[in-house]
């Protein structure tokens, strides 16, 4: 990484949470212990890979900022969403996240199962409140329908859901990286052609060099994730480690072994890389993530 | 109510369950027990008042046919996952609903919760999906706008939490207002509304006779809810009855009394029609489904 890119991810890192809290209701309106809950799931932690994938995608043409950030934000929301449920304790019943408290531990269930409906409502509002005199609407409809797919029963949604079935199942190969393309992958996705849709409408060619880089860097995002759980102790991740294998959940390390699983991801590495050569120096931020996804150590 | 009425009504229905149908992923489609979930807990059942609104508003205007459906289909797909989260164990704990088996009883909890999720999504999905050849993308972005404020914590999901946190305690009318008009009252208006803008943009004027509509028929809604929690067995009403009562839950039978309340339904409904009166015979539906809300027996 390059002191350039590092200035570059600090500065939409703390751009992300300026963003994040102004577009989230007030901690003083009412309900209030709803408004702070959501404020407790969304700010003050986490990597923000998806704003920096869609800062980073935006970069490509230029995309006005403003537009960039509500794409980043809508995103961002719907990750931090997913987190407080499936953190929940009928879905993973974890206790710690980003090295705090989960929401249900926090507050309460019924609080949690509320922070991450109305994070899903406000992704779309962000959205929905972007200046159609800046972003021709019929582009603003198709970044809804990127999101939304991707959030739903064939994206996000669908991935959980088959992560769920498949406790304790042998997974083929093909089945897991099904399962994380749609349970991580589709919503990495969206982060990318969120950012780009920003700039300008998107031709098929560019449409498909983004699948490519997006479906490497997910899969990528997955195998070091599972890496990572193998490898890494509690503290350094902000999170439980060693659960998958404790939960006995099909991973990359489990079917592949360790050193493979490492080997794969450097060549996903390349893979993004190769996919982005038609945008050129544009992509220069895409890359740098391609390989902070990789080379990260929690 | 008139034998035409009856007559709409069930087209109506009969329409929404089928459009319902076709706006969820097929039962075979990956993945399966999610996709069956989420069609166990939107088919087969309900009122769809809110459906039957969307196309009452849809007549103001003549809308487009497809465009109305899509409107009815995303708030019903919003009002549905908001049933199968509430009846969830940490919410209200509710085993039956509409007559069947709640889906976290006929299913699982972590099913549930992702029905629910994947539903709101959903909703978003039916929209994006409108044909930007039959209606303008400006005015389908402002059906997003309404559609999303009234699903996230400035409607449905903050009323919900009001409700949560005022188990136990006395609140005044205003209070109780305020609790509902969030709760029900917001997805009821957007009901409206969307089905109007499926028709064409609002003036100011149109916008204002279908909030203060909207307003009135949304209170009666829960007027009579209460009404009928407090007086009809649970077999007439498909759920668990008198469990308001049980909850130690505020509501107007509560606080203002049995007839009080069934005079307040009465006076509403009478606001509802003045509401409509600027447009004419165009505004029978809506007129009959004001006098349906507060007539009905379940």
């Amino acid at each position: 990484m390059t002191a350039a890119f590092d200035d570059w991810m600090k500065t939409v890192q703390a751009g992300s949470e300026n963003d994040l809290s102004g577009f989230l209701p007030a901690a003083t309106a009412t309900p209030t212990k709803l408004h702070e809950a959501m404020r407790y799931a969304l700010l003050g932690g986490g990597k923000r890979v998806r704003p920096l994938l869609a800062y980073a995608a935006g970069a490509l043409f230029d995309a006005d900022a403003a537009i960039v950030a509500r794409a980043a934000a809508a995103v961002e929301m719907i990750h931090a969403y997913s987190l407080v449920h499936d953190d929940m304790p009928c879905m993973d019943d974890d206790a710690l996240r980003r090295g705090k408290p989960t929401v249900h531990i926090a507050y309460d269930e019924a609080t949690a199962l509320l922070v991450g409906d109305a994070l899903q409502s406000q992704a779309f509002v962000v959205l929905a409140e972007a200046d159609i005199n800046i972003i021709p609407p019929a582009r603003l409809a198709a970044m809804f329908k990127v999101l939304a797919h991707a959030s739903g029963s064939a994206g996000m949604c669908g991935g959980q859901a088959i992560d769920l079935d498949s406790v304790g199942l042998s997974l083929s190969l093909a089945q897991l990286e099904q399962m994380h393309q749609l349970k991580t992958g589709a919503l990495l996705r969206a982060a990318v052609v969120l950012g780009a849709l920003a700039g300008k409408d998107l031709n098929a060619a560019e449409m498909a060099a983004l699948d490519k880089y997006s479906r490497a860097i997910g899969l990528a995002f997955q195998v070091v994730d599972d890496v990572l759980d193998a490898t890494a102790d509690s503290a350094t991740l902000g999170k439980t480690a060693g659960k998958d294998a404790a939960d006995n959940k099909p991973t990359y390390v489990s079917i592949l072994g360790l050193e493979p699983s490492r080997a794969l991801a450097e060549t996903l590495r390349l893979e993004a890389h190769a996919a982005l050569a038609p945008f050129g120096d544009k992509a220069l931020r895409l890359r740098e993530l391609a390989d902070l996804i990789v080379q990260r150590k929690a």
